[in-house]
């Protein structure tokens, strides 16, 4: 930054000091009496930090700036993950307490458990979360012919990013975290285009070729060996509303889909109540909100372009 | 960084200094003039600085790394906002004199007033734009059956980005700041996927959901309580030229859209002309390039897909 | 990060050491053992350092922090050139030496001098690789009516960004230089939407505009003077196989597109044998498989919305 941004600015008509009481005075939620009352809440920026140190240890080497020397790699990954699950506690317990207050609870010795309950439950979770990714690979190697190695995979596929925060933010979702799991997903979907909700349940081998537009909705449940493309959504067909007009939270309302079915670029699958059977192939664009049998092979006519020539110009 | 990089390299057939020369001589345009005549552009990253900066103070302790102590948050803000008003009317300042000097009149006197002016509304500007951010929130917490919390939606909504983006870079495109509008919500659409232009104006209540793939055009105007999916585009139709075959800039070429309309996935929606009347609902995929009456309903009759179903080999 | 890191954390049921031991003993890949051997992976983030550091230099002072003194532009730019021709070249070796121990041929000296040969190329490419996008810019500027200027263009378009990384990447690319071209073009994969394969050829005055979304193949040919806008696909039409139900790699799979082509948003374009004629313009959301004439106009007949209209509910 600027070093000499303390220099006097030009300000004939603007009062810095009101300015800023007005900005803090101007909220008129939930947020605002929080933040006076001293309540720290989690930083997004600390959460992310956090999650990269988790997928570096998961692939030693090959996320950050230096190699890690291999005689002490578990010495190195020791240390690393003892100052992980310091913060990783620190942060959960923010957004536990974030909850707790907005609930008028105030129960802070239970929101310090659940924080220590939440981070043991993920850590212990890393080598079987780990032993998937290595599933989700072999899956992605084998399923793009434009992969040169698995090493290619790891280092630089947007869909093996996008799985890797979903498994770490569904562990964090499972053990009801507040904030974090969401904050993580956005995190992927901002690097990658590929949102996935921590809430939907997705099998091993699962393989998203380019990504970028690709929508999973909370409450799917995708089973194993699955192979995505860029733009699928696998959405909500309907908002039901409660009696006061307002939108029913928490229901099933997106699809399931069984295992070893292929959805091509673009095709749209909506509905808590629809089924895609084992084996399935969906085409680019389908536009499907029914269930369909195992073994199906669904496409669309696509539309019969209009072709017309005319002569070339030159240039 | 690697401490041993000045350490020689082999380059036999290589001259840096050379390389380096033909670099700096290659350009052929504006540009290069300008830097030769010592005139500082405006740093990209510089600018994505202060727009962090603008958006913790809207949000404090949401977005940054460490939480803001409630007692001492209006001092607190007011020092943030000191410094951030001088990088900010500095970078304008740039702005402005790239713009000048493009523009051969060298008024460096009117650069810096227009500076002094432009950031100055911006800040007196932001308790308005953090109130209507307030009615962003609300309406993504209520349109949206995922959203646990409005804090969740601070947290982690790429929406929300994008609009708190929008809404500062429209006040710098209301006062005719060079480059810095567009860096800015370039800056977002890198983030969320969500690319609205800095021209656009847009209500209050405003709810892009999901958002990868969204386009909304520089002339879009844009009602109250409008709600929007992932892929929606709200584009130009066609792209008229001038006599020597040139297109037009500036031209009002993208739609309206009234008050309480909300437009699923992957709609397209052209031209200047077109109006969504207030209230209508415009279902995914469609495609539509005329005005359509308030409290309409727009749906495709979608592409009815084949389904062959054949055995499933088991694995 | 969080000072108190090293405070000990509750952790009655969690073996730090054990967890650290299994998450190094639990990849059952190539990968794990290198790590073991010692031999270092290049890691992600230098390689994003040095891609910030080669653009900086083709487009002084507007994509970095800080200005660059215009009468010490020469000398600056070379010794920014001299430290990037040493990261580079340390870091495409490791990636040769990756490849040449997954390959079992341990033969260093050989990667030694390959890593040499590939940085020189590159580097001396770069004047060529600024020409050309000079070309791109204006491209850019003319094909866009929300353009303001050339350097509008320069610091905030997402296609100049994915454009300029690919054509860095394509030079590695053709030099056979492992996992780097890849890690690039994801890189601005996740910075702008637009996936770009390293190996995709493509010419001068290329221009996409908006860009999330687009997907063009490792195969893919593509002319002079091409117009692509966001949601665009240039992809394989099948995955052949070979006789051990594996994926035949390497093979053409994705279309060529001659000069002066436009395509807009969402067409889809596939197959390798697929040409689309010069001078043809391809409409929104057409689904293409076979070549057509130059001068060609495809259009999709937009299936045709139903409208309801009802009394709007006032609010």
């Amino acid at each position: 930054m600027n070093k000499k941004s303390s220099t006097p600015v030009d300000e004939p008509h603007l009062s810095i000091p009101g300015l800023a009481a007005t900005l803090v005075a101007c909220g008129a939620c939930k947020r605002r009496n929080s933040a006076e009352r001293g309540l720290h809440l989690t930083g997004r920026a600390a959460i992310y930090v956090v999650l990269d140190k988790l997928t570096s240890l998961l692939f030693p080497g090959c996320h950050g700036h230096a190699p890690i020397p291999a005689i002490h790699a578990s010495d190195h990954i020791a240390a690393e993950l003892t100052e992980i699950a310091a913060t990783l506690q620190k942060q959960i317990k923010l957004a536990f307490q974030y909850q707790c207050e907005f609930d008028h609870c105030r129960d802070c010795g239970d929101c310090r458990r659940k924080a220590v309950s939440a981070t043991q439950n993920l850590l212990q979770a890393m080598p079987a979360i780990k032993r998937t990714l290595e599933l989700d690979i072999t899956a992605a190697y084998e399923g793009d012919p434009a992969a040169r190695s698995t090493m290619e995979v790891v280092m630089s596929y947007p869909g093996l990013l996008a799985i890797m925060t979903h498994r770490i933010a569904h562990e964090l979702y499972t053990a009801d975290v507040p904030l974090i799991p969401r904050i993580l997903s956005e995190h992927a979907h901002s690097q990658t285009g590929i949102d996935i909700h921590p809430g939907a349940k997705i099998g091993p081998g699962f393989f998203i070729d380019h990504g970028t537009g690709v929508v999973i909705g909370e409450t799917c449940v995708i089973g194993k060996r699955v192979k995505i493309y860029q733009g699928v959504t696998l959405g909500a067909l309907s908002f039901p509303k409660d009696a006061h007009g307002h939108l029913i939270k928490g229901n099933k309302r997106h699809p399931n889909v069984e295992d070893h079915v292929t959805i091509y670029a673009g095709a749209t699958i909506l509905g808590g109540d629809t089924t895609i059977g084992a084996g399935s192939e969906i085409g680019g664009n389908v536009w499907l909100t029914h269930s369909i049998p195992p073994g199906s092979r669904v496409y669309n006519q696509q539309p019969k372009p209009l072709i017309r020539t005319r002569e070339v110009k030159k240039s």
